[in-house]
């Protein structure tokens, strides 16, 4: 990873800049789903949902090939990538103090489309150990239509920089007297119980044993 | 809400759409945060996390007047704001198939500074309730200074669109023989032990009963 450029370097809250690839990766591989920005043909930003994942210092997203946004991507599309995990509520005695305890990432880049059969076939397997580690080699991989059916791109971690608050909340010493409780409330993803889907089929362990990191059955 | 337009028109799986006002407010209501995506100078895309409240059918976001974000903001920026809820891992017999359930806003529009200082209150006393109904009566609310140093920004709910998946995975037919179980693993965001901060202060019936809408303790 490149030194911060003037779009990587946080500049509101520099104290919870990170530029370390360490952090960058853990924090990716950790968010289970990220958001993907582009300029659309005229000029007006985009943004949705998806899924991704990171091998080595690249990070991969997929999609339908017949998407809006996979189209746009063939031409080689300029994205910014963020994955946000929140951590806690932190809950101060005014309002303006009110924040979050969060670990976010931002990639910025222009993305590669993946058409190497082998890249391809490594990306598939990620993606689903990315969501669900161990289950990859119970699963069907890609057959060609589903190939072609489906866009992957890959953004290298060149232009990325993390982004993490934690602790109490931080008040003006003013409000330290009031009455009200501040702290923080932390968060988590949990997973319920499995809901299996036609025959019954016994639990495998991965799913099983199935927790977000940090999380809570 | 207008009727779709080509951006907020769903065309991949277009049974996910939804563009009843009534469905793109509960997600707005009940996601805790957003992210915010808007074209830079010189045409690249950003997006930042940040958190949102709604009131009637305006969307609100608000930040550090020094950000470079709410710096642009200033001119009447141009915006995609997108607000997603992960309900579960969608697990599925083939790599291809695996999904999520999730429920996800988009919301297209110029933002509005707000400057008039009523609305300005409303929005701060919003965006406390957002994250923990109860909660602003007892906090402070902002004083000069801190509303000179918070941009907040309003985009109404002309041109939005909710996207939904619910239900099993589907699977290929020629992959329903398979050994592996498939099926569906809730997810939903639980709230832990509250940490206080300072002095010890009865925990108010606002943060002893804390639940994300859906979530467990």
């Amino acid at each position: 990873m490149d030194a911060p450029t003037p779009r990587t370097q946080i500049r509101r809250h520099p104290e919870r800049g990170a530029y370390d690839l360490e952090v960058v990766r853990a924090i990716l591989d950790e968010a289970l789903i990220c958001h993907l920005a582009y300029v659309a043909d005229g000029g007006s930003p985009r943004v949705i949902p998806t899924i991704h994942t990171r091998i080595d210092d690249t990070l991969y997203l997929h999609g339908s090939a017949a998407s809006r946004t996979m189209r746009a991507a063939t031409a080689g599309l300029e994205v910014a990538v963020v994955a946000t995990i929140v951590d806690g509520l932190v809950l101060a005695r005014s309002a303006a103090k009110h924040s979050m305890n969060y670990r976010s990432v931002v990639v910025y880049g222009i993305a590669r489309q993946v058409t190497d059969p082998g890249e391809r076939l490594e990306v598939a397997r990620s993606i689903v150990e990315h969501v669900v580690p161990g289950r990859s080699e119970h699963v069907r991989m890609p057959n060609d239509s589903e190939n072609r059916e489906t866009t992957m791109l890959a953004v290298t971690l060149t232009e990325a920089s993390a982004k993490i608050r934690t602790g109490p909340p931080i008040d003006d010493e003013g409000d330290l007297a009031s009455a009200v409780w501040a702290g923080v409330v932390p968060v988590s993803l949990a997973t319920g119980v499995p809901e299996p889907d036609g025959e019954p089929r016994d639990l495998p362990e991965h799913v099983a044993t199935y927790r977000r990191p940090g999380g809570t059955p």
